[in-house]
């Protein structure tokens, strides 16, 4: 699925900075296109999940599938939704360093909308994937 | 599935506290029984996703799913597993306050085991659930 | 969640029935309570997945759960609901014989719902369990 | 991911066919190549979910979208692979027509491999999309 997004670079860059927990994992918008999102993750200290392997933790990884999958949803429709449910793939470990994750919209409805995504390290490998379904219904 | 753990309380809670991102967590053991863990989750700041709404975020909810199903495997067969894959979902807001996830053993094999978690807030209601995939396979 | 049906056994039970592939499973209704539903399939030779193992294929078991936890939801509203989203996990073969699945509710809201199941084989083995998320919502 | 399959469109469609389950379905291998393979899924009446709309069964998609990415695997090693979770979500109402599934690789490694797949109606549209994992681990 590809369609021009609603808001523009800054407005969502914006909403991605604005969430308490987002400043604190120090995510920020990297790109937007008609194909969907990226959202770059600066590396934490605090983010190691075993000290002797250092590796990133599995809860890091699918909160950022999820905020991901999130904003693909938000540059189409301008605002936020909240997450139905997600399920993430673990691939490889993530060692310490910056991730990016890819995401883009499966289906866009007035109910519900699916978006998948992808977390690369900064080598370009595939460390996570996922999908998350998100309730775009207004009440 | 119901079974004797094969670590005791004191050793468990180390290694929940062990992690650096857990210590940021702020998660500890808060019970360990045949039945499985529990695992209690002091509020942050940090955790909120909508400043307006002030809910926890959905990534902290699926770290948490994801950590007390890990414990859950670990009481049993006395380390921690990578996780294969998680599937977290999201019932209500959790509003600021302390959670505690309850993960019990759906499956232990020697190469995979699944286990399953609730989140309940402070008045016990269900916020989230979900489950996890964990290699066991020692390598 | 436990809580009253809405439908009595019969009225649930010719629901169950009344879909051409359920027809061809073979599924019924074999018990209705607060905690949920309970449905019997008969084994079908054409179930079998491998022929040289003769265990029963994935997709059977993946069809049972979703049914289970659709009729765990029509149950408490009185009718079938459109099926979101599904998870299985697979947790050991089923060799041919009968399998019941037992499902019952995670959460009911005027929008979703969310559905588990558990697929056990006639020694009582757990041979598989998911969930699925329905839409409650009426359009 | 692409890379060489290791078997030939011949053999691995004899492998499609083989199973009892899949010789009821009818499907078969439609595509192969570098990047995965492509199942067709003909029209059965017995597919139908409510009689009234005709739609096509949610247990039908999921079984497609299981063995679409067991063969995506197979396709790469050479023989079948249990599963050991899958994710599905529906998208729109698949009616009365053939289907066909898309799957490939997300991650092959030695103890498992990640699979995703599309069901397409016949005119193109996404009906159903999800993922597996699978166990390469030969035991």
């Amino acid at each position: 699925m590809a369609d021009t997004p609603v808001t523009d670079f800054a407005t969502l860059d914006a909403m991605v900075r604005n969430a308490p927990f987002h400043r604190w994992l120090g995510v920020s918008l990297k790109a937007l296109s008609d194909e969907g999102v990226e959202i770059l993750l600066p590396w934490r200290e605090e983010f190691v999940s075993d000290p002797s392997i250092r590796y990133t933790h599995g809860g890091i990884l699918a909160a950022l599938i999820d905020l991901a999958g999130d904003y693909a949803v938000a540059a189409r429709i301008g605002r936020g939704v909240p997450t139905v449910d997600m399920r993430v793939d673990y691939h490889r470990a993530a060692l310490p360093g910056p991730l990016v994750a890819r995401a883009k919209l499966i289906k866009l409805g007035g109910t519900l909308a699916t978006a998948e995504a992808q977390v690369l390290d900064d080598g370009d490998r595939l460390v996570a994937s996922g999908r998350g379904v998100y309730l775009t219904l207004s009440r």
